[in-house]
């Protein structure tokens, strides 16, 4: 790869004298155990399973320009004319987690809530959107492979798609997610992202709302506006920050969080997309050179859709990134309580002073 | 292994004919996806990495009879007389998450409330205490190999531990854990579980808590006492039942519950150890035969230590056992929902209708 810098020393020695530390995340209101002992060094994180492509199996993955009749019908492409070759395809999902097509089972009072509850309000039906964005036509070219305009060319087919679905008085929030590597979740190594529209606003949405609602009522100020200090930043643009969060539930976990207020992620405008494109791809080269090409999963942390005219003043969307170095075991299953080996403040020091060709 | 049934046919076709479903839990108030368009047959989730043990790497293993002056500190054995044999250990993790050693940095109130808090509110110095306990002398001995008087023992161990640690103050709660296979985290082979005792309540714990109570003021009665539907049952021994729970997170999840109302695991006397130490030995069995030997996790989900006099009338513990064969992707990372391709009806009838040698 193309690091032209590699882990310091200075930050090993950082973690060394450090002694543990819990954490409270004041966007996610959840308590994060810092554990320097369990690590000697960030470089100890390099990923042991590398994500390579497998540049030669066009032939049988469906994803692949040229095998579009295996899959799922399509919804659009980019550009949109079904004659023209593609750039962008989205359709819908072969294997759905839930399914777009019982909707006429569900019982909804007029203002669009689920009221079709049996077994004493614990079930309703699994009703819902699951689509698949392809984000090249060729087998081998990752996200990460695109340049900055291609990349906010995808960024805004999430955007388009989110904006058919969200018509639907019965979807409620709708989550945008990416699964790369195959220890991430991801079925297919040909590059391509999620868009899941659920009936019900998911509980880690809800308390983050709870919690950044209950910082504004006491400071008057959105959690997200406020300056990031600078050992937690990585890189900024015009519209976007990154940065790792000060209670990172993952070690290297990266946000990218707009600049300027904004509650709904398919607020992002055209030019916008470009800028968010482009610090996108530059995290996820940072992470690929200075973790050795991880598996990692990102997802559009977004306002639930009933939150009206998008400017609700204390929630804010941003794009979060997880590395998948370390597992989930019996602790943070049990306790919902993460242990991160790994201090924001020395993640980001590794992430903002290695050089990436772009 | 000794199976003397195998995944039946009814439950793969009744699995077939299901739309996907959301389900709420009553215990910990989450939605759960159910989507059976994702798996085929239950056996589509036996393990592809089963656990194997490797008996002979004794040499090397710190948690071998043998190799004691290896380990950290040890904080007792069973039987107690340190000139004997051992056939279980509790001894101080040699990397632990939190430190034993800070407690006097630490600014507690009267009331045993941390109050040293810096950066508004969110951070405390990471002391607790991190145990280790070696379930057995012998490298290839597993916690199922045990008899159920064995395996009482162990629990017994946990119990006598955790009256050890609740008297510090700072203490709020103990997690009682077991990662067995590297995939579900353990990073020693040797069979062994791990006890944590955090200064903060976890979140799973909390929204756990504030939910049956919640249940219990609308209803009268403790969520966990009622009687557990016939469909979601898999054994029943004289004090305990273990069900799939009716909205499990994970496939092949399993619950053991105490039938007769209990807030904290350490009300455990020595009868009911060996009773919940044989159902325990049994669901352990049956994943292995009926999943193909999966790495699991198992956790044990007891009341806050500020609970006093015990008898909460609504908080009921139970021991979680979580098979590791699906993993955490970006829609569970991103959203808190999971999504389960296996119905629990399903699930408990392939471990209920499983025969095991004891």
């Amino acid at each position: 790869m193309m690091a032209s810098s590699s882990l310091s020393s200075s930050s090993t020695t950082q973690t060394q004298n450090r002694s543990p530390e819990l954490r409270k995340d004041a966007v996610n209101n959840r308590w994060v155990i810092f554990s320097p002992a369990r690590a000697k060094r960030p470089s100890d994180f390099k990923s042991k399973s590398p994500q390579n492509s497998d540049p030669n199996s066009n032939s049988s993955c469906p994803f692949c320009i040229g095998n579009e009749h295996e899959c799922a019908p399509e919804i659009f492409r980019v550009p949109t004319d079904r004659n023209s070759d593609w750039k962008i395809r989205v359709i819908q999902n072969l294997y759905p987690a839930l399914s777009r097509d019982i909707e006429s089972r569900i019982d909804a009072d007029p203002n669009g809530e689920i009221s079709g509850l049996g077994n004493s309000g614990r079930v309703v039906p699994g009703f819902g959107v699951h689509d698949v964005v392809i984000e090249a036509p060729v087998h081998s070219v990752h996200l990460s492979d695109l340049d900055p305009t291609e990349v906010g060319e995808v960024l805004l087919a999430y955007k388009k798609r989110i904006e058919q679905i969200k018509g639907n008085d019965l979807i409620k929030y709708i989550q945008v997610f990416k699964n790369h590597g195959a220890s991430a979740g991801a079925s297919m190594s040909h590059s391509h992202s999620q868009i899941l529209a659920l009936p019900v606003i998911p509980p880690t949405i809800s308390a983050r709302i709870y919690t950044m609602k209950e910082y504004f009522d006491r400071t008057g100020k959105c959690s997200l506006c406020e300056d990031q200090p600078k050992d937690l930043q990585i890189n900024v643009t015009t519209h976007f920050i990154s940065v790792v969060p000060y209670a990172a539930t993952f070690p290297f976990e990266i946000w990218i969080i707009p600049r300027d207020h904004s509650s709904h992620f398919h607020e992002l405008d055209s030019e916008k997309a470009v800028d968010l494109g482009g610090i996108l791809k530059l995290m996820l080269r940072k992470i690929a050179v200075q973790l050795n090409n991880p598996p990692f999963n990102f997802m559009i942390q977004t306002s639930p859709l009933e939150v009206t005219d998008s400017q609700l003043p204390y929630s804010h969307w941003f794009l979060q990134i997880v590395p998948q170095i370390t597992g989930v075991a019996g602790f943070e299953i049990g306790t919902g309580c993460y242990i991160n080996p790994v201090f924001p403040e020395d993640a980001a020091k590794v992430l903002r002073e290695v050089n990436v060709q772009m």
